[in-house]
């Protein structure tokens, strides 16, 4: 009953319900599923769940899953198969197939010679358009996602799109010269997935034609592909904040999950120690006033907090492709202007509410422009940190978030402490 | 030369290029860019950015550039728009554009209602595919992005789906009945954009039809609207945790941008005088030990670190729908043993540091031990606190971060300045 039922599913739907499975029920899942859609779902699955059914999978199973993939697809999940495996699996290709899995393989895995897929209709432009009707009659099927079609010259060189819509609506009579388009641009294969998508987004599109630096045709990228490419970013950019891998299994074994948080605490310990390291220099200080431990952390979290917004904001930025060298600077002087005013303003409550906690207008004055300092250093920080990443080609969302609370713990709890040493005490 | 390089851009690059502007360039490339393609870059930018242009556009330009949007582009903006320009836009109409208009905009502006058009092909089941291309030879266009034609009744009842490859290789005489897909789901209006992404991603569609309670066709969603949903998700998510709203102007004035951020800033500042009301409950104990002082930070921030990461994984499965009530168990369970392991781990860290730093071995288990304490009460709140948020339906993404670092921050400083009262003075 269950088996029925789950094998109404797509394919997508069982990689999902796989996913969200602890490790004993996705294996029971995974023997009840449809071998048929095996392949599919083993394409849909996040890498590292994919390793643990394929381990799960005998060898035979994983030959008839993998064989009827799309070339894509193949190359996506190909470094995943045993050896046996693949020796099987390529064996059977045909030299047509094997030469077009070696050439989508050559690129890398987010890129757009990564996401195309060899399979697509070409064309010739010097036919007319009843002659492209009959041609697709005579083919059973069309590729997935098939909107246009790609007019080629002898040579395999691209020259132009012929819509199917305007296929359908153009009298068959007409030439595919006169009828395709030619400012459709070819993306090339080393374009990044990121790009691609951008691209995708811009011009609303279904497919689109990846050709070499001699303008042969390659392959197509489709929008279903795209569309798991803004997912996995997006998913990754927010994971990797934490200092996660949205290629990680939710339900992995506990000591692995374990092993791998380790290093990032241990990333995050060493600044905390740094952090730890400043309050000691003013510890003799502390000693005298322990009002200043108490408040302390206000500082520095204030800090943090605007820092971080500042830092989202550039960060997405940077993947919009919408911060340049022009842009940047006003952008700088416009966050500094926003820290500058809210650190007056949050430096006033906070003044107040310590000068009467405390019953100390000194204190209230020195947290003030202790606060002051900090949001600013916050905003230059939150600004520069991203783009100094992006430049080293270093993902600002993995480390940027710790390099700024560092300088945020630092400053904040260093202008603080600073501050009262030198006119409290 | 500045106009025609510009205008060579596609609506959605010009976007971008405004959207990535400050105040007075972006007026001056708004004036420049062709008035044919200003009611598709209105429909680009983001909300803050448009209602800037509205501002600066003269109201005759306004209907010109508004009267030729498809349906469900002039009900995104529609509200954005001056009343004037309204009337004149709603009297221009026929009265089915209206209608569709206004059937479009009864449903919320993230739900399948209210990002389908109106605008596709519909067929009758009883003519035969010859019937068809004839039809669709006799529009000039179709809509943009048509895979698919929606097999009607006389009532508009949805009966399935022709694809256009399957009109493309099918022989002509067959007929429509026979050749159409009736297992095609239809989407109800009221599904959340959010669902109509995860059902586009899964079945990698193209369209998808959305039909009301008694099954009559309203119009279809095509997936370049979704491609933008997953976008303005993902920016949304990834902003919101630091409080920042995706549809805010980078370059708003700096008054606007800071009295926006105060709010944020000031919830966070709340949260750290409690931080810091638990501090001065052992303000005494500090007077004597200042190294807790100097140690406090430490226990605080490894507890949110590690639970930001329990948080980041939680809300990335709800936002995914991969997590239920079984599994959500499991998870618990199993953050909580990953917390647990890396408590103790990182506790011998510090606890070693601490003990030769402070040459002090009581003060290294004291630390220890809350660290352990604090870090399985972070996996404990990074678990519990966006699946409760979300029952409440609040957005975890907003709100999570804040309480999670509250109840680490609190219990950081109480469990180690408490552990610190009872055992070490
Ligand atoms: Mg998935
Ligand atoms: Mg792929
Ligand atoms: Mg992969
Ligand atoms: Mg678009
Ligand atoms: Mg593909
Ligand atoms: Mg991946
Ligand atoms: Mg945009
Ligand atoms: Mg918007
Ligand atoms: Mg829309
Ligand atoms: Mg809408
Ligand atoms: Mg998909
Ligand atoms: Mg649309
Ligand atoms: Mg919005």
């Amino acid at each position: 009953k269950i088996e029925a039922q789950l094998n109404e599913l797509h394919p997508a739907e069982i990689a999902n319900l796989l996913e969200s499975l602890p490790l004993q029920n996705r294996r029971i899942v995974w023997e009840l599923t449809n071998p048929e859609l095996a392949g599919d779902i083993l394409v849909e699955v996040n890498d590292e769940v994919r390793l643990g059914l394929i381990e799960h999978t005998d060898e035979d199973d994983l030959v008839a899953a993998v064989g009827s993939l799309d070339t894509d697809d193949l190359a996506d999940i190909f470094e995943d198969l045993p050896k046996v495996v693949l020796h099987q699996v390529v064996r059977a290709m045909s030299n047509q197939d094997r030469r077009r899995l070696q050439s989508v393989m050559s690129y890398d895995e987010d890129s757009a010679g990564g996401l195309m897929n060899p399979d697509m209709v070409t064309i010739r432009p010097n036919v007319d358009l009843g002659v492209v009707l009959r041609y697709l009659r005579q083919r059973s099927e069309l590729p997935a996602n098939t909107d246009k079609l790609f007019v080629v010259d002898r040579d395999d060189r691209y020259l132009g799109i012929l819509n199917i819509s305007d296929l359908l609506t153009t009298n068959s009579k007409e030439s595919v010269s006169n009828t395709m388009i030619t400012d459709q641009k070819a993306l090339l294969p080393t374009l990044s997935a990121n790009e691609v998508a951008l691209f995708f987004e811009d011009y609303n599109l279904v497919s689109a034609p990846v050709v070499d630096e001699d303008n042969r045709l390659l392959g197509r990228i489709t929008v279903d592909d795209v569309v798991d490419v803004i997912r996995d970013e997006a998913d990754r950019s927010l994971l990797s904040l934490a200092g996660l891998d949205e290629d990680d299994d939710m339900f992995a074994p506990v000591t692995r999950s374990a092993k791998r948080r380790a290093v990032w605490l241990g990333i995050n310990l060493f600044t905390a120690f740094l952090a730890a390291w400043v309050i000691g220099i003013f510890a003799a200080t502390i000693e005298q006033v322990v009002a200043l431990a108490v408040l302390m952390p206000i500082v520095a979290s204030m800090g943090g907090i605007a820092g971080s917004q500042t830092l989202m904001l550039v960060i997405r930025g940077i993947a919009l492709n919408q911060i340049g060298t022009t842009n940047a600077r006003w952008l700088l002087w416009k966050e500094l202007a926003v820290g500058s005013l809210n650190g007056i303003l949050w430096a006033c409550v906070v003044a107040a509410i310590t000068g009467f906690w405390f019953q100390s207008q000194s204190l209230g004055l020195l947290i003030g422009v202790a606060l002051v300092i900090n949001l600013i250093v916050a905003a230059l920080a939150g600004a520069t940190i991203p783009l100094t990443l992006k430049k080293m080609n270093i993902d600002p969302a993995i480390a940027g978030g710790v390099i700024l609370t560092t300088v945020t713990d630092v400053i904040g709890f260093f202008s603080f402490l600073g501050l009262a040493t030198v006119f409290l005490i």
